[in-house]
């Protein structure tokens, strides 16, 4: 496998964009490198929620609608948990528990999470290749006025009300990429790497705090097109907490605000048709930028954008 | 609470001896102690089916058909898993996995398994004090003559079927009783000990390897009734494979072969009517037979036998 694109994502709009380059690429093209910093130990199970998403997403099974976990799922232990006095701010779907089961299963009898990932990837008929970014662990906290918060206690318990003061990402500065994502942005046919409209601070930050990912961006940026799309539209996070948080950490809330958190590591931003105004000044932090629609609900939207972001990858090696 | 009786138990018949009991005795009155032998980590999860079963039972939650598990009981997660190719030799139903991950969760926050175990029993009703006879692990294991099993691999995976040479409880020689147990063992309002018609190999073996509860016991009989009821009619286990295990261990396969297990241990073994012809061995063996019907399937006759049990007590105590 000589993947073309090496796609970065995370959380939701990571998974759409990994589902519009599914759509648009053949499996053996692409190499799908998901972030692992949202990961944790619930009730004793390894959940990987990302990698979940994508997975989920990518096999036809996700939730449209709520935007995370199965569709058409059932919550029988999860709501007779919540009886019994446990743990309940952490929804566990029925069918979503099996995933968890399984790979806590795998994990404990040693397997890589990159292997049980491939292995569960299978088992849902995925063809395209998933991985987490890397097999060691890294973890998302969030540091508030007075306290250090596990990414899923911020995120999903409390809601991501907190105030941020500094994110970080433990675990990272000693992480290696995973052999895939490593031979893929090494082999001489990669023709992109995309930074899906992810969270930057939260889904694509603790990618880029593994060490050999960052010099690997900054080196191969010379002769590649290192692409991010912004997660902002007109002031406002397509979802989630993005936008609070880049005010929170200081930044201009637009997609001004993401083109400088990936100064030095991309070569091009894609913002949407509405913030072309802000097109003169991302460009003067030495990026090049591409207007378009951004906002990628629907699977056709998907493909629609991954398409046109290939077409930009061929007009970039021609020009 | 000064309990008058300490019933030991686990297993199905553990289970149908605690749930008679329960009927027959106000909770402050009775310490019923489970089995933690058949305890596990299984996906990730602390799975402890004796207590587990008693409680179920208890609770008239219970599916008295299987014999284990919840009644109306729904296996989204368990199939699932399977389909993933995760483990799934132990099926865990929907409901049963709340217990698990509420229990998981409780535990990994530093609760000990008899704290975990009261807010169990307190969230499904339960009055009656359950507690595991120890905090302590103690694991059941199977050595065959070629390998070493786990007890559950060797129980439910290989549904019993390689032949044992020899019964180990890990951890039970470091295991303190609980508590409970020893406050109610120690005090002077306990009229009697009742070892429930469990197989004593697999179910009360792993407590009597406990060396506080052997010597206990031992101490015990001089002056308080300890009456174990046998598993075994007519040479056959009542459920499960006591029996078999009996013979594999090169033991009379009968009552007797029972109450030469329990010698020196107990003052009364409880027999079946059909058995009436072993009572002259059994009491050569030092220790008083008490002939019934001992096959308890539904709860009126849990009720009878525990409420003959308790006529038995008293009688002895004014003997």
């Amino acid at each position: 496998m000589f993947p073309r694109i090496v796609l970065f994502c995370g959380g939701v709009g990571g998974a759409r964009m990994a589902n519009g380059f599914a759509a648009a690429m053949a499996p053996q093209d692409l190499q799908i490198a998901v972030n692992v910093g949202d990961d944790f130990v619930f009730c004793g199970l390894n959940v990987s929620p990302d990698l979940d998403t994508v997975m989920y997403t990518l096999a036809g099974l996700n939730d449209t609608q709520r935007g995370w976990g199965f569709r058409d799922e059932t919550w029988i232990a999860s709501r007779r948990t919540a009886q019994l006095g446990g743990p309940a701010w952490f929804q566990l779907g029925d069918r979503d528990l099996a995933t968890h089961l399984t790979r806590t299963a795998q994990l404990a009898e040693g397997k890589s999470l990159s292997a049980v990932t491939a292995s569960l990837c299978s088992a849902v008929g995925i063809q395209h290749s998933i991985v987490p970014v890397s097999d060691q662990p890294i973890r998302t906290r969030i540091r508030t006025a007075d306290t250090l918060l596990d990414f899923q206690d911020y995120f999903v318990r409390q809601k991501a009300e907190p105030v941020a003061s500094q994110i970080l990402y433990s675990g990272a500065s000693e992480a290696n990429l995973v052999n895939a994502v490593r031979l893929a942005l090494d082999n001489t046919h990669l023709q992109a790497v995309i930074i899906a409209p992810s969270n930057p601070w939260l889904s694509i930050g603790p990618m880029l705090a593994i060490p050999e990912l960052k010099t690997t961006l900054q080196r191969l940026r010379a002769r590649t097109p290192v692409i991010a799309i912004s997660p902002i539209i007109a002031g406002q996070a397509i979802k989630g907490p993005a936008a609070k948080l880049l005010g929170e950490l200081g930044h201009e809330v637009s997609a001004f605000g993401v083109a400088e958190y990936y100064k030095g590591l991309i070569t091009h931003l894609v913002i949407d048709n509405g913030d072309a105004h802000l097109a003169e000044r991302i460009r003067g932090l030495g990026m090049q930028v591409h207007c378009t629609d951004i906002l990628i609900p629907t699977p056709a939207e998907q493909t629609r954008l991954a398409q046109e972001l290939l077409a930009l990858v061929s007009s970039t090696a021609t020009a």
